[in-house]
């Protein structure tokens, strides 16, 4: 089917491949605008960076909430940029509002209803993580909780799925960005930092999501991963970055 | 370890095995009254019955929402029951808090951190079913994530996870009995219902759930299965109650 | 379906519950030949050892191969046992054949068709294990190929399958056992060894399998399982096996 | 680390990517002979075509046999031509030797030993698939099983796994070319037929495969795929296949 492109202000997703990067969480305020500058100038717009973070264990860093989002207004007032950001609680939905550009539905909430409803109320873009352990099939219905709620700005994103291998996070499983674009309208991004959860193959698999036809990528950027308080193991340096740029040529 | 019981009312969960039945969702007031006299009869005073009910497809059957709360009510003004009934969003917190005596956490949500958050500040006994795809490890820190807030009358349920195969609707990890009782002091339920999706398989995996170490069994109840407005295919009539209740003997 | 009751000698399987048991792999004469000596002891006829042994590594120990077999032929002189035991070349079955009362086929070769067919033409009872990641029509479809060369005298075994939970070797799948009976006339038994890879899983999961209809279990036996040369930590020793025949009480 | 490239006459696996293609199954002399003409036209000489061919159900087309063997040869007499075909069977090795110039080891069979052990001591390359539910390390074992008969012209070929998604027949794992070229010397070449089982997904899937390193593809082309007699939905024919070479460009 056609794709119906989002546009995210003067950015459209769903023609030429997008490119969204930024740290996995926002960690401090000269970090982040530090990074925003970096993406900025290498003409990335479209920046990742989470005040929520939803952790398997209660007893690692959580996010700075509230304290993140200041952050993340403030490089927004530095750079023309706009920024997807987690949204985790229907209760927290106001204070998001105003601040992020695309909220994301992170793949553990893939399946909460209630929050789905919420941002199907909203009218901003969504970008919907893939539950672990979906089907295509209820990753599309999932997106049909939003679509009902009359927000039709919807971008999918794989992320990995859950199988028995270990050498690799998850398993990316590129063949739904066909599947997708057979099935729906929606654009599709392949987030190969989840996706694989090693450095290493996140410019190979970029590579190969925009070779099937993805609508565009999200990759964990920082500049010293092995510092990194989340997801270090999956995030690449800024020279890595750069040859991720090169690589694709988009 | 040693199991910690869950006090629910009269009721101790965690040492002699107990069963919880009642239909999928409550589909009516009389429908619903009318089961829960008929197991109270039997001698279950554990009813499940869904008022929120969360719906991988959002055309289909949702629930009956506050009108459910309200037939729980009236079925516990005539009966000496408690009810198992399932919280999806956090703003519904109050509603259900006066008339639930355990607040389910549904598979789709085990990792809806808010929600647990949520629950965790409680004073009620929670249920808190495995995700579709979750290791016993991310499961136990789940039920930290409420224990966290200062509830720590934490019953887990073990619902089946998503494999390859098609024969049953999930495949019943009962392996998890023994590594709870090792790993935790949490009690676990079973629920054969939907670890399997198939009536004729209760009987058999509830025995089985039983024999391995199981501080109960949860099944889906219906008078008529044929007709039940969600999850026919896998609740057992009342005859076949009858019979789950002479095999297991507790 | 009715069962299909399989004669090994004067021993039916498919009828009353059995129990087989042995060591993962025979190590030696005296130690093959005193564990048969202690299982007899106990009543147990059905002996598992295995001469071939098919292992993920070629670095490991890879079964005593031929010598193992003349060790099982001993052993037979002197207990009135029989031996269950693994072929894996269709080119071994002559050596086999005079000595295996049942031939083992392992899960990793439960595809291999022409294996398969080889034991279809024998005159011997086959326990064909489940493929790690086998759905139940494929095993039934694979015990067909057994079938079709004229042998009917197949037990299935199932010993767990390989999902993404790491806590446990691989997950065991109870529910086949009222699948198997529903959609065929076979036996199965239950190797809880296997299917958890966890020492102290083997009493429940070996009590939950007969409670829900197996018609026996296989379980590791090793009189020091911290010095078996192959799969210690799933295996009981002679103290725990007391335990086991206490609990079954078969 | 390099990659060791295997030569298959003047043919070198392992530097440029290549492309195999050919029917699932040899259905028919003139079917094959025809079709290698077509593919040799277009500049292909590496062709896939089983003369034995494994089939999860006994009932089902079981592939020529030693007619199939002769077709090949015929076809070889006929055109610049080398084949891949799979062995089943350590006692058939001899037959196919004068013919095959790749042996395939299909999944199935990846951890059949006694046959990894066989084609280990021969003297041509061996195209070594993934097993269903195998991990990479499990892959790289069996690939040690063949190279350990002193045979290092081993192939590796990624052909989906099994996972809980059924709108793919299996889910392709482009990670794991990176993971090879990380982990072994090995060429790897991905099969998108059997990895997706949906025709229209082979186009997209390839230009993945290379697009991330792969040192080739493995697709099936049939001149009618809906008369098939084995896997036709994912099966591309000639105008399909054409509009491949383009999309790939190699």
């Amino acid at each position: 089917m056609d794709i119906k492109t989002v546009k995210v202000g003067d950015i459209e997703i769903g023609g030429k491949p997008v490119i969204m990067a930024g740290p996995c969480s926002i960690e401090g305020e000269s970090e982040f605008i530090e990074e925003a500058g970096y993406l900025y100038g290498r003409g990335i717009r479209l920046i990742r960076g989470e005040a929520y973070k939803p952790r398997t264990s209660p007893y690692t860093f959580q996010g700075l909430g509230e304290e993140g989002l200041k952050i993340i207004e403030e490089a927004k007032s530095l750079y023309d940029i706009y920024v997807v950001s987690e949204v985790m609680d229907p209760r927290d939905m106001e204070k998001v509002y105003d601040v992020c550009d695309i909220f994301q539905i992170g793949s553990r909430n893939m399946a909460n209803y209630s929050l789905l409803k919420e941002v199907g109320r909203q009218r901003k873009p969504v970008l919907l993580k893939r539950g672990m352990s979906a089907t295509v099939e209820e990753w599309l219905l999932a997106a049909d909780y939003i679509a009902g709620g009359g927000n039709r700005d919807i971008i999918l994103c794989e992320r990995g799925i859950r199988t028995f291998e270990t050498y690799t996070r998850n398993t990316l499983d590129l063949s739904v960005v066909p599947a997708v674009h057979e099935l729906s309208r929606y654009p599709v991004i392949v987030d190969p930092s989840h996706g694989t959860g090693r450095r290493e193959m996140i410019i190979p698999m970029s590579a190969a999501a925009i070779a099937c036809g993805a609508d565009g990528v999200m990759v964990e950027v920082h500049p010293h991963p092995a510092e990194a308080l989340t997801d270090g193991e999956q995030s690449i340096d800024y020279a890595e970055f750069d040859k991720l740029l090169d690589k694709l040529d988009l």
